[in-house]
């Protein structure tokens, strides 16, 4: 099923997984109506009128929904259709519409109203603003005798197409009924694909506008591994796929760590996480440790630096969820998509080229060491047992990794580096002689190597963790790192992808860590391959012309090993 | 002299020579006056003398200077000292002293109103804007008693300091004087880099804070190769390598291409150019070809995309000048810094990893085709020895080389692509069967590898071309390029430094492409060379830990085989 047929439309998979179902479209959100011509006086009351016969419509179906869900979908329908009912906006609208607004209109500044107050209010209040406007949008729909907007009412099962999906499409997605993603924009860290990931459906993103070619209703197979939605599919072939992953997936959740291949390689699976909270979700996962502890958080939250004592106190909530396990800090990576008032540039043509990640201590290094006492401090209540490697990020020249290499050391710190800028991978042989470890940031290092913003959805087609030219650097590191008896880790989107993390693996990746709930798949998946099976699908991948070709080479490998 | 000692001064070299004088730094231009407390009416017609006096002083000063000069500069000193004698501007100045202003504020007013008028007009008005600043400068400096602004009046000779150099600084910048530029901004393609090229005096810019550690007077050493300025070098030592870099200069002067190797290996020297008139000088210099025709200028001064034939009768201009040798033209490199309203996205986080070069063309090939068509059209008038070639930028898989390739032969022309993309290098393998040849362009590689914007100041010690792990991709794509049997050229600031060609020429480039006053440097520099000492200087360079390690140890070798 991996060859591509004239029915096969292919897109990023962003995560792995099939599914056989039709295939429904999330309705678009309705332009919002403007001010217009007054309405007469003389028809204000029945223009209220059709409002309340709109309002008792979209509640009407939406309990409807509510009552054939259960748990906490149910919940979010029937507090929504209580949103519809609600007295104080039925008011609002009234008063706007006697005022001689529309309908729709007067819909709309009712809601702008509410949405100012719940704003105001903060807290549990400000997060209903979106479902608020979620109300907002189905009443005008009706109005207007158009479709309801976002997601449709499944019955059966479906996979879920649409051009983007927003915050509000997805809060209500009920993994019963919705068995894939897939979408005609967006990337693999858009909303959709972190939803996707987070509820564990496949997902295809960036599929482009030959999505809309397939209709409501048509039946589709989607694989998220290699990024293929099919038409025209034997059902029964189909269904036996699906049947196959299912049977994987239960594989998945009973698997235990550590991670071994088929033959008994150890490899490292660790968590991705950005404070105390997340360490401790992920020392309920498999992950055996932290991988990658993102502080950012703690200096993104505040107006000002944290003290070096309050720093401690943050990063103990981290390592406290690991005592007896390694944890990976990774200082400061302030600049590009994440200013700080107080640490960084703000007016860069470029800021994802910029003075970021350690370059900011160039000119600052006092804000790098206080943290490197802040991370020693927390660090210096931990066991024998329980290794504290902290990594710089952005290091890009051999001058870099000894500069931070030393003041690591000074305080008893075991250094290392993520290799994201393509030179970190090329001059690896310079780099590696002053480090303890280095740890790939995939994400950036697809950035560079293809010089594509990984955020720009145009340009989704050339920022995939499958890029052969990425992973030819990160077989370059492998190598350099062997023969300098360097670790070598993975943090990133690629560690996360159970067939990439095997490939990883086979260029010689001795760690991979990502989100906590993708650790067993990706053990659960290395344990079915042996290190040899590993180093065959990295040949195959290496010698790829692209992403598409290398993921369809992969996989037909893997195909061989079961036959 | 290449040893650094405690009165070694570093920073980043970007026009080779050596130059042996006292320093003078250049003065910063004043603060500019804001409105203030009005002047009491009694006072004014004094405030107006006192403007004149300044008037008086600065003109006469600026025509000291224009009698001591000759040529051009003496032409550019008495029209600035006309400047600041014009009756018109004076009028303007009493107008507002006359209302209350100082005479400092009322300069500042009287001068916007000027450059306003001058950039109405346009034209030739519109350049002496510079000036007309350059003036206001000048007067403001002497109403508050402060030394006069800007390039300071130099009797003998003198290495010129500066934070940075701007246009105004360097519009008189007479080589008879000024030996040499050293910054401490800036970057290899800052201003001050591009006029020290175009007159051919060694410059250092990025030196940092340190460079306030000499003062005007103190005789330094400045060697433009390896980026040192040095104080306390015996008078005697300096003298002499100032005198055989001359001889060297002389040779240089006379130098004759084609382009050889010392043992008879042909290395193509090519010119860089923008449009028809660039290509008429470069066929007075010793280049053989156009290596990059730039096409943007074309797209970006019209408000419109020019049309098929159009953009023929442009393309045309620049093939005449070089009827019976090779060009190499480059389809339209939009978007970045180069931003065509009619072709770009406009709101990128990162236009440099954005949609530009081909990228642009991807949903929107008939753009890309018309220009194709055009340069065919203009192409079909040129014989068999001149061969017309056609690359594209931005190429990052080989999809889309492919995919060029398909348009370009469609129409006859020869198919290549720049390698500027760090991925384009990795994949070259799967690259180069789809082209005739490729072309490194060397400051976007930088940019990409080292993960640092060319136009960042804080970080041009990361967009250095000498950085091994540029000069690595260079080699990898040099060893496919020869294994694939297609020619590979540079173009971009790597080609134009002649002790850098030759390192280029030993991993292997094919033709080096420059600016045409960089040619005969580059020329006869290679001829003092075998092409295995071009090797063993590659060798140096790609083993060094950074640019300045690979730069020492590069002139290492060659001192050696002088030996």
């Amino acid at each position: 099923m991996t060859n591509a047929s004239p029915s096969t439309i292919k897109g990023t998979g962003v995560v792995s997984g099939v599914a056989y179902a039709e295939a429904v479209w999330v309705r678009p959100r309705p332009d919002l109506p403007t001010a217009g011509e007054p309405i007469e006086e003389s028809r204000r009351d029945s223009e209220y009128d059709r409002f309340l016969e709109a309002v008792d419509i979209v509640a009407s179906r939406l309990e409807q929904r509510a009552a054939g869900a259960d748990g906490q979908a149910a919940e979010v329908l029937g507090a929504t259709a209580g949103m519809v009912k609600d007295r104080g906006w039925h008011k609002a609208v009234r008063k706007g519409i006697r005022a001689g607004k529309s309908a729709e209109y007067a819909t709309v500044c009712a809601t702008d109203k509410f949405v100012t107050m719940f704003e105001a209010a903060g807290g549990v209040m400000a997060e209903r603003t979106t479902d608020l406007k979620d109300v907002r949008d189905r009443v005008i729909a009706e109005l207007r005798g158009e479709q309801e907007p976002g997601l449709p009412l499944v019955e059966g099962e479906a996979v879920l197409f649409a051009a983007d999906l927003a915050p509000a499409d997805t809060a209500t997605l009920d993994t019963a009924h919705i068995k894939a993603l897939v979408t005609e924009l967006g990337g693999p860290t858009s909303h959709t694909a972190i939803i996707a990931r987070q509820l564990n459906i496949p997902c295809i993103v960036a599929v482009g506008a030959r999505l809309r070619e397939i209709e409501s209703g048509e039946l589709v197979f989607v694989d998220g591994a290699v990024g293929t939605v099919r038409l025209g599919v034997d059902p029964a072939e189909s269904r036996k796929a699906v049947e196959e992953y299912r049977e994987k997936a239960a594989r998945v959740a009973q698997w235990r760590g550590p991670a071994e291949t088929k033959d008994g390689y150890r490899v490292q699976l660790l968590a991705n996480v950005a404070d105390g909270n997340a360490a401790r979700i992920a020392s309920d996962s498999q992950a055996e440790g932290i991988g990658l502890y993102r502080t950012e958080l703690s200096f993104l939250s505040a107006s000002e630096e944290p003290t070096v004592d309050e720093q401690a106190r943050i990063y103990a909530k981290v390592f406290n969820a690991y005592p007896h396990s390694k944890v990976v800090v990774r200082t400061l990576d302030a600049g590009s998509d994440k200013p700080i008032s107080y640490a960084t540039l703000t007016s860069e043509e470029n800021p994802a080229l910029g003075v970021r990640g350690l370059r900011v201590a160039r000119d600052n290094e006092a804000l790098l060491t206080r943290q490197l006492d802040a991370i020693a401090q927390a660090a210096a209540e931990r066991g024998e047992d329980a290794p504290t490697w902290v990594m710089a990020p952005m290091v890009a020249t051999s001058t870099e990794a000894k500069w931070f290499s030393g003041l690591c050391r000074e305080r008893g710190l075991t250094p290392g580096a993520m290799i994201e800028v393509p030179a970190a991978a090329l001059m690896a042989d310079t780099i590696m002689p002053h480090l303890d470890f280095v740890s790939i940031g995939t994400n950036d290092l697809t950035q560079y190597t293809m010089a594509a913003d990984r955020l720009s959805p145009q340009l989704a087609y050339l920022t995939d963790p499958w890029q052969p030219a990425v992973l030819r650097l990160i077989r370059h590191t492998c190598v350099v790192g062997r023969d300098n008896n360097v670790p070598v880790g993975v943090c990133g989107e690629a560690a996360a992808d159970p067939v990439l993390a095997c490939v990883l693996t086979g260029l010689g990746v001795n760690s991979l860590s990502a989100a906590s709930t993708a650790v067993a798949g990706v053990g659960a998946q290395l344990a079915e391959v042996t290190l040899e099976e590993c180093q065959k699908m990295a040949e195959a991948a290496i010698d790829a012309e692209g992403p598409t070709e290398a993921r369809a080479s992969v996989f037909k490998v893997m195909e061989q090993f079961k036959n």
